[in-house]
């Protein structure tokens, strides 16, 4: 009898390195043929589990499968799809299973982040009630960084080194031109619920960060881009999309309407910018970074892209060892030079925890990162993890994502 | 008696390269002792020599001068300030040269677009008027890529090669997450007079471009959008923030005002996102790159970097040379293989006159790039420049910046 296959999906809002984990999957499992024996990959993450929608990673050369650490995005697809409760929607957890069960998978690897570390858990445990061998495993990934025990998540490293960076250029470009032309800039950066990705934009020491977990306060607000700019004739402000007002309502919702009387779905960069303009009368410019923060491989932290794969690799370890219901956490060792190593957390303790920027992360005034913040966030951008290129562009893989053929109706 | 100085000033919007032209110029001229005593540098332009604030560069170490190669933004500070016509205020003119003979400046280099062209032109002629030695020498530098003759300016590549790289990367975000999530993607471009930037991001094979040069036609840009939707289940589009209606007015203006009736800037980007949610429903994501695009020395291009050094110390060779009221011209030589030298080009042939997007280089349904725009732009994008880094972000240079005494009033 051959070794069982192994069943890998993405899930959820991808990053430059998620790419890397499912590298560690793969590679792993081809270093192990005895314990497994294909790793097949959801077309659209779960959704292809549920589809009976399968690519057959087997087929594609252990070339393309390295090029998937220098490969932004979800190269099997990812989705938005959170599986109800077990009493909800039991009938969609024995579906899964009875994919599983078609094509022989022993091992489910799901590479996301907190709605996926709860997916990940309930499968295990169905299949447990099903009488179905099933080893689940999370792989952890996010930008939002919200998932806890692990010291940090796999993918926010990277966005964390994209903003700085952009927020550290771009302020050069502003400071350049402020005696005649421009005077404030913000960047909008992503984080609906936690500060963490504005946080990382502290690397660049910009003059305001915006947290939502800081209530916005207008006229505190214009008086320190006002103060910053009469004393060094400029204002570099990194702009959490998720700021929000003292009653909670999000800035960015501050309720514009087209000539037509539509309502405008508006950023924060912009309403900041138009506060701004029409308060202080300073020239502005604004960039909203949205996706680029999270597909910029071409700027990627080395230390992130090493734990993407670790994870992904880890993972299988794990799952060969007989482990179920669990996930590789990265563990920060102690000591003031950055080191870490992977831990097994079980995902009764991450799934449906959500880690929030602690408040000692934010400087006393609220608008920009404490020595604590700096000493966590620092090394997670450490290295520039290289990137082909070709013609001026990156190289990124080109895998062949052929189906296996339907068991199943 | 000593040879003479040089004063050496930034003009207009930066770029991430404008700093390597900054160091061909000190670089050639300290190779040139015997004809260059010192370079002095414009506090903020052209500013700097009005004010007499100028920065003495031969107090910078090599090395500083060398970090300049990899240092966005303008170093000495630019500005957006044109002089006026001699006739209306010949005064200013006057006064430059008075400046310069105060300092014993007799090289004039000046680094910028059209109107710097135009009054680098200009200067060198009220000093043969007021019988002062001078050479003064453009150093061509835009963004825009609108200067006549040359194959190309320094500053665009790499502003290319960034709106590129980020339009794949991003593409392969939503591509990745299309099924559930986002189906439209929109990156809005710098380019408010020519698509010349929104070309380059037709390098990375988006869905559609929206030029400047092609008048918006709303009904058949939504058909393009919901066919590609259709028929990929995605859309990526390039806008450039110059896209204008058939009257001539920018999509950006198209009049949106907030709660309090304030009429607002918005952006092309957010323009076309609320128009295809109210007409066709798909879920859209939009970035608006602003400075990011031409400060991101990271990702700057290693031709834009050799030309953009290149044009520096050619100047000064030309000054040495004795020649006056010259740029040097990057010409593109015949061949498959890309390659490329430097000519000098008189200024009254460069000055005033504006380099538009030529037509072949638009696709014939006006969505996209000719082969012959590709070919035109793919090599201007070419290598990657290297860029040291510590503690995962950019090294950039710190220089001392020290004024020299005023000795007018």
């Amino acid at each position: 009898m051959s070794a069982p296959n192994a069943f890998y999906a993405q899930s959820g809002g991808v990053t430059a390195v998620i790419n890397a984990s499912a590298a560690g999957v793969i590679e792993e499992s081809r270093r192990n043929p005895q314990q497994i024996s294909k790793v097949f990959a959801g077309k659209n993450g779960i959704l292809g589990a549920l589809n009976e929608e399968l690519f057959d990673t087997s087929l594609e050369s252990d070339s393309d499968i390295a090029a998937l650490k220098h490969t932004p995005g979800g190269i099997f697809g990812s989705c938005r799809y959170k599986l109800k409760s077990l009493e909800e929607n039991r009938a969609e957890y024995e579906r899964l299973i009875e994919v599983f069960k078609a094509h022989d998978v022993g091992y489910f690897f799901y590479n996301g982040g907190n709605d996926s570390a709860d997916t990940c858990l309930k499968v295990s445990q169905i299949a447990k009630t099903m009488g179905y061998p099933l080893k689940a495993i999370h792989v952890p990934k996010t930008v939002d960084n919200d998932l806890p025990i692990t010291d940090n998540c796999p993918g926010f490293g990277s966005v964390a080194k994209y903003i700085a960076v952009s927020t550290l250029e771009a302020g050069a470009d502003v400071k350049s031109m402020a005696e005649t032309s421009t005077k404030v800039f913000i960047i909008e950066v992503m984080g609906r619920h936690a500060g963490w990705i504005a946080a990382a934009g502290g690397l660049a020491n910009p003059d305001i960060i915006l947290f939502p977990e800081v209530p916005f306060d207008q006229s505190k607000f214009l008086a320190a881009v006002d103060s910053a700019v009469k004393r060094q004739g400029h204002c570099i402000v990194v702009a959490s999309e998720g700021a929000q007002n003292a009653d909670g309502s999000f800035l960015a919702e501050s309720g514009t309407v087209d000539a037509f009387g539509h309502k405008q779905l508006g950023g924060v960069a912009s309403t900041l910018a138009n506060m701004i303009q029409s308060e202080l009368g300073h020239k502005y410019h604004w960039a909203v970074a949205d996706y680029l923060q999270r597909s910029a491989r071409h700027l990627a932290s080395q230390t992130d892209l090493d734990q993407a794969y670790a994870v992904g690799a880890e993972a299988v370890k794990y799952a060969i060892a007989g482990k179920n219901a669990v996930m590789p956490a990265i563990i920060r060792e102690p000591g003031e030079t950055y080191a870490w190593h992977l831990e097994m957390a079980p995902l009764s303790k991450v799934a449906n925890v959500e880690k929030i920027l602690p408040k000692e992360y934010i400087r006393e005034d609220g608008y920009g990162i404490s020595d604590a913040g700096r000493k966590y966030l620092q090394p997670l951008i450490f290295g520039e993890a290289s990137q082909p290129y070709k013609d001026g562009l990156p190289i990124h893989a080109n895998l062949k994502l052929k189906l296996i053929p339907k068991k199943l109706g």
